[in-house]
């Protein structure tokens, strides 16, 4: 395996090495559903996505395994103010989630867990924590269980922290407990929230914490060890913190490596709903390409920031054009040359491999992915098919491996179009037979009146030697 | 309330009289996700689509649950057999059916329970009913737990069947059980079984038994009593008999009415996947555009059978193609005579209403439709505008009851060719305009060659007062 990741927990760059020969688990943590995905959010299942393409292309069977947290404060405050119920909110947002996770191209996991149906696991995990002695039942009688942070040596191991000089957990009342950096496992039903959001427990009727979900989620789908969990940075601390201290107190040893994506900012911010500064997926897929928001979300690399910026997305928008221009010039000029059925498996360029093994090196590898498209139009240019066909084939592999191919299943939607696109060659081709005509007749002007149309309709066209050839000017 | 059902527990046509003025709660059973689903299974969808928009329609709040079960033996074995995770593939399968159902135009339910994510709920009902004398723990030690259909003298009511004459319950080793016809609540953890397949519960692990699952989850998040429970027929003996005898003796009033469409059949028999005669809707909608396919499944009465056929398909698309025609020309002739901005709410005719009012009678309701289309249609013949802007409003009223209306959000992804809309008309007015030089420098051939390439296109172009209007021909 030449893989090799940038571990959070180890802070360094570490060969990444499977629990099981041939065969990747991976956990990320999903939305918590309470409000439509803005990028911010979406660059986690991109990412992550990637993760999952590579290393498949490099031969694991992966799982993946990403969670829907759809009970928490949030949750029950934003449905109650819309008037509805907390459960109708968080479907309606995971919904949300899976249209913005499909329209950029990310395969769906092998399973997305949602909090709320697991239930019965969570209680087992809380059950073996008391009976460890690192969980313990709130003094002040609210029927809340709190992890006891002081009773787990490591805790603070995975962010670096001393227990010390930790902030406070955020969740519930202080008075029930021990230390107030204590976190909640259960907790327990307060007046005024919905029954429906609480379930019966050895310690009153209640609701899960959110860190305790996903260690439960994790341990049932993929084991009490497996290879990678991952996501954004701002997991970290506390939430994947105390998912690895309440695992491996209860004697899971959880997570071999950690992988955190850093944020999309605006003007320098976290990009985030409280601030009001978030690109709605769904918004920012009406203005560009859904493709080119991919590219866009990769080609900085996944541990480095983003600042959101229509620059960049128009840029990205470009960068995408030449792509396509480059992959319908291989289908007009080379044909049977790129046939799938015919030619040999592609070969994906060494140094793209070599940048995406070392930590998922999403700029190196694109940067190749510009050369050998630009070396590809030299060689169309000078006539050399063999090496434009092979350079086209590599183009081909590497958007594969990005999620970027045109021609994958996960982008058939955006082909809807297709019906009509033969209506156009075909209208085009009769207008420019009447231009070739007007030449010959020598009226200039019906000749240059049928340019003016095309041009006025945003149309492009190019003749080739198989035919005229068009495009949509933006 | 002027809406009445066929109440498939009374035999009979009844008001619909809801449990609280001004709402309704619907319950449907959604698919057993161990495969792709069919028309067959889409037709419940399609038919309680209609429903909850005709009730919606009608001035009530509507809340819809309809659930997924992604645990019982098939998929165990279906999994099995694929070499996946149970969870995987009733996951994957669940996507299948969001991708149908959103395909054919059908909105999300207000909530999708998983069976799996209630366990909590199915042990509480369970715990109930053996509290209550109507379940006891099997003789046998195998940890099921069966519910005693002789400790409950109305079993039977819902499919009008007494007992004796009842064939055994399919169910579990029959050892175990007091009567064949027992069937089991809670199922105990068989060995060769995926341990993630079973939960603790008082009587060992195991997992629910299917008729459990809907009672559980429609008492919470509908109540113990709720207005409609739907279903195809063949779930209302044993299914929704057995959720109805479960439900009554654990001390619910439960469902108000009970509904259930008829199947779709091919060559007389029931569609289904295992007699090889499914119709995947993911096949359908390749081959005939959804709306058609839509319309197809609401043109009979939801009590009578569908038996497939191409033909009747083929006439639904040659329907739908009228619709949209008449649509097109309102927005042509019509302009803002018919803008939503500037004109007052749309006028359902009364016939349509009283179709739909008797038991969501489609047949007559499509009728009504097609009649005031041809009226329509004549008033505008004889240049009658304000008749035809009061049919076009009719028309577009009906079509949003019946989810046909083809500029409605959940028709969205049906509007990707929508780009390349306007370039086709830029290109076909071009054309136009070299044929119409053409014939005024009576150049003939030039004018025939454009006709023909319009022809050969499949492209239709009709002469309007606003300028040419084209379609495509099939």
């Amino acid at each position: 395996m030449s893989f090799r990741l940038y571990d959070s927990a180890r802070r360094q760059i570490v060969p990444f090495e499977p629990l099981r020969a041939g065969e990747v688990s991976i956990y990320h943590c999903g939305l918590t559903v309470q409000s439509a995905p803005h990028l911010g959010h979406i660059r986690k299942e991109v990412v992550f996505d990637v993760l999952r393409r590579w290393l498949t292309y490099s031969g694991l069977s992966v799982t993946v395994v990403a969670n829907v947290t759809d009970i928490d404060d949030k949750i029950l405050e934003k449905s109650a103010e819309a008037g509805v119920p907390w459960y109708a909110h968080a479907y309606r947002f995971e919904r949300e989630l899976h249209t913005a996770y499909s329209a950029l191209g990310c395969l769906p996991p092998t399973y997305e867990p949602r909090a709320t149906g697991h239930i019965p696991e969570m209680l087992e995990l809380t059950a073996v924590l008391i009976e460890r002695g690192h969980a313990y039942v709130a003094a002040d009688g609210s029927g809340d269980v709190y992890f006891d942070v002081r009773s787990w040596p490591t805790y603070g191991e995975l962010s670096g922290q001393r227990v010390d000089e930790m902030e406070a957990a955020a969740d519930a009342d202080p008075r029930g407990k021990r230390d107030p950096r204590d976190f909640a496992l259960w907790k327990g039903h307060k007046p005024g929230e919905p029954v429906t959001a609480s379930w019966p427990s050895p310690w009153g009727r209640g609701r899960p914490g959110w860190h305790l979900e996903c260690s439960a989620m994790a341990g049932k789908y993929l084991g009490t060890e497996f290879d990678i969990h991952g996501g954004g940075i701002d997991l970290k601390f506390p939430h994947h913190e105390n998912e690895l201290a309440q695992s491996r107190a209860a004697g899971h040893p959880f997570a071999r490596h950690w992988m955190h994506n850093a944020w999309v900012t605006a003007a320098g911010e976290k990009m985030s709903k409280s601030l009001g500064n978030g690109a709605l997926v769904s918004e920012v897929v009406k203005t560009y390409p859904a493709r080119a928001v991919r590219l866009y979300l990769l080609a900085p690399h996944y541990r480095s920031a983003i600042e959101f910026s229509d620059t960049s997305l128009t840029e990205a928008t470009a960068q995408l054009a030449r792509i396509d221009t480059f992959l319908e010039r291989g289908t007009a000029e080379l044909g049977p040359m790129i046939d799938p059925a015919t030619t040999s498996a592609p070969a994906l360029p060494d140094a793209f491999a070599d940048a995406m093994d070392d930590d998922l090196g999403t700029p190196g590898a694109m940067a190749v992915l510009f050369d050998t498209l630009k070396d590809g139009n030299k060689a169309a240019d000078a006539g050399d098919e063999a090496t434009f066909a092979s350079a086209h084939r590599a183009v081909l592999a590497m958007l594969g491996v990005l999620g970027l191919d045109p021609a994958a299943p996960e982008w058939a939607d955006a082909h809807a179009a297709d019906d009509l696109r033969p209506v156009v060659d075909g209208l085009v081709t009769a207008l420019l037979e009447q231009r070739q005509q007007a030449r010959t007749r020598k009226d200039w002007s019906a000749a240059d009146a049928i340019r003016d149309h095309l041009a006025a309709i945003g149309l492009k066209v190019t003749d080739t030697p198989t035919g005229p050839r068009w495009s949509l000017e933006n």
